[in-house]
């Protein structure tokens, strides 16, 4: 067991939830002296096969992170007991904070490649301090956003929560992914916590070890309907959905003359357009034409699509773990890279991992309807056609004035996927939304490689 | 902004980390008297495509979870304003300890589907309360130790280190990532906390940034060394990798007659293989035989495979975001259901998602060369040939004596590799490893079946 004081450090805000190199580079920076300003951006490099646009999110939590980033006296202390680094390096460690800058794209913007989502000016040693965090949080909220976008356009409309808190990847993927989610339009989570921690609406019914735990169906739908008469949403997956629904309507008739209606049923598993009529055909028979359909079980874009196209009768969905994992695309091909540093541009040219050099924003065209037409990403202080994408935030280490609640972050993703193409709303892939490199800065990276010979 | 106490409740260890359904079945189960003995069981119902075995993992984060489950005073506030719950049920949550049981296999064991991993045995609102978080603590672990085993056995003795934190799925993801990873197998991670909190090994170098930094990159190869002269990996893609190779040479001379060593040095995109020949040259050409090839960059099963197939002369590996985020399969179809109340077998029977009801056991064959031939599973109380695989492990709440240490549990893994049969050390997933229902439980379904009707 490790002494209670490491047991009792919170990985969510602690300094050490970070690659090592990123402490031997702080410790080597500041013997080299070299702590003059560096900026560096994080971006995607390229999107996942299976996606057209990416949502940002996860600001929020990049500067709450920041604005809170300090050692603790238990993370200070295993770093002296390492012997891994200098006193000097121990001493700049307690004193650290994030003097720095930021300017982000608002939460809830549609992105694209190449286009810097958040740009960080600090003294160098701070700047990449906290990259994997930084890289850690906006890949994940974003990874989410980008996924839930998806099913919200698939789903036409219909309802859709967020039930997929345990197959996420860990307790803080969970609990972002219901933020994420919600950002993107999803109408809430299963997840509680959300509710206290982001004022997520949350949404709950009942499980199938309820009714298990019965000895009839009947019995614990009845009990249910009694426990929580203001929410009757009965799962009827356990054993045959068909019977199930039947029981249903012979329940209503009784739970009426107690004052209480049902109002909705859950399937969980099978042919779900094929459930979902001939269930809603039962009901309707029974007179519970105002009975609605939830369905949940695997449910991901294809089959929301598919349910869409059979007009399978259901009026909302629970999508679980191809929502919280992005199953399809589990990750971003994304990086925070330093694009200059001491008032000069600098640039990465890896193979297949080369990096557009210096302080960029991103300007975006639409159409007299309001659709977006193209991006073009240009140096900072160029001034070409089309609305900015990213803004001041923080400065000296604080926020400036208060970040957009979340509702706003939700109104403005909606508002994008109404501006976004119509191939794109189509969850299309090709051809990929155009994204021009400004001249100047092609001509920079062209400057800088000369230099750099 | 949530109130304070709010966003200080740590979502790994609240018991609001739960679906609402939870919250609301334990409140029907307190209203309808149902507190009796259940017994539900975690198990896996089919493995992805691209797995051939389990190793299950994440059992000491569960014992943890439920040793200190409670509701703390800023959950019982939200509770009781909320709306949602009685006043016994929140004198209920109030009082709230798990005080159950717990069987299960050993953290490092293989695992197939179908196979209890873990079972609790619980008063029904208590196994009921913990599912979420119980199956989202194994559902991970298990999911990034197996795809660690198969990179470990991809690697072929290699030395594999974990650098997969920056687009693991939030902190707790890319920190227990690390853990799970290091008990299938890998020699480390990159992830500093994971020292102090697990006593894992921990490795890191250098960075990108570091060198663009930098007027040129011999200067940031010369400041890395002096002032980590202990660990002189040096990063050699930034711009030319083999040209950056001769530049290593170079200093290698200089700064051995100030008595540094050049350990290594790290490629990290372009054609591995390719580079790895040519930089290998270079290095043994400049009498650097001794210096090592590290590499990485988009690594996982199929392309460390291939680098060994091509006799890539290099030496160990950082595999990142394919191992933290599980790419090739990021999810589990995995389960925890009630098999046992009050004393009755129970069953769902669900489309494709029906159980086995009971408490069951595993038991593992071998054949003469210890090499696993079969499992079967059967009721808790049968001892047909073989090993069972689960054991007690919790007891009234508590855990029974300690659990295995960290090391050991690799231990017990480095053994399961071994010992699994030839086609799945080789990554075949078919024909799949045998694993057999027992006639006693087969028999104990169909009655469970008649009596449910």
């Amino acid at each position: 067991m490790p002494p209670r004081s490491v047991s009792a450090i919170d990985p969510g805000s602690s300094l050490l939830l970070t690659d090592l190199y990123e402490l031997n580079m702080l410790q080597a920076y500041l013997e080299a002296g070299m702590t003059e300003t560096a900026v560096f951006e994080f971006f995607v490099r390229r999107l996942p096969p299976t996606r057209g646009f990416l949502i940002a999110a996860g600001l929020e939590q990049v500067v709450e992170f920041l604005e809170g980033a300090r050692f603790g006296e238990a993370e200070l202390d295993w770093l002296a007991a390492s012997g891994r680094f200098s006193r000097a390096a121990i001493a700049h460690f307690a004193a650290f904070r994030f003097t720095g800058s930021v300017h982000a794209v608002p939460e809830g913007t549609a992105v694209f490649p190449s286009e810097p989502i958040l740009r960080v000016t600090a003294p160098l040693p701070e700047a990449q301090l906290i990259e994997t965090r930084v890289i850690n949080l906006l890949n994940f909220q974003t990874l989410i956003a980008s996924k839930a976008a998806r099913l919200v356009l698939a789903a036409s409309g219909k309802m859709l929560v967020d039930f997929g808190l345990r197959r996420a990847h860990g307790a803080e993927a969970g609990l972002l992914a219901a933020r994420a989610s919600y950002l993107a339009g999803f109408a809430g989570s299963a997840t509680t916590l959300a509710a206290p921690r982001f004022g997520l609406p949350v949404f709950g019914t009942m499980a199938h070890s309820f009714i298990q735990a019965h000895d009839s169906e009947e019995a614990a739908f009845a009990a249910f309907a009694r426990s929580r008469p203001e929410n009757v949403v009965l799962l009827i997956d356990t054993f045959d959905t068909e019977a199930a629904a039947r029981k249903v309507v012979a329940l209503a008739a009784r739970l009426k003359r107690e004052g209480i209606a049902v109002r909705g049923v859950r399937l969980d598993s099978g042919d779900l357009a094929d459930h979902a009529r001939k269930v809603r055909a039962i009901l309707d028979e029974g007179n519970l034409r105002e009975v609605t359909i939830f369905a949940s079980g695997g449910l991901d874009e294809e089959t929301l699509l598919a349910l869409a196209e059979a007009r399978a009768p259901i009026d909302g969905f629970g999508v679980g773990t191809s929502l919280t994992t992005s199953a399809d695309a589990p990750c971003l091909d994304c990086a925070y890279k330093l694009q200059e540093y001491a008032g000069r541009a600098r640039r990465k040219r890896s193979e297949g991992k080369a990096t557009w050099p210096g302080r960029k924003q991103v300007f975006r065209r639409f159409d007299a309807e309001g659709r977006m037409t193209g991006d073009v990403v240009t140096l900072e202080d160029e001034a070409p056609a089309g609305e900015p994408l990213l803004a001041s935030v923080m400065r000296e280490g604080r926020r400036i004035g208060t970040l957009p609640p979340l509702a706003e972050a939700r109104e403005r993703a909606a508002r994008e996927l109404r501006r976004l193409p119509e191939r794109l709303r189509r969850l299309a892939t090709e051809p990929p939304y155009p994204v021009e490199i400004g001249k100047a800065l092609v001509d920079l990276a062209a400057a800088v490689d000369r230099e750099e010979g």
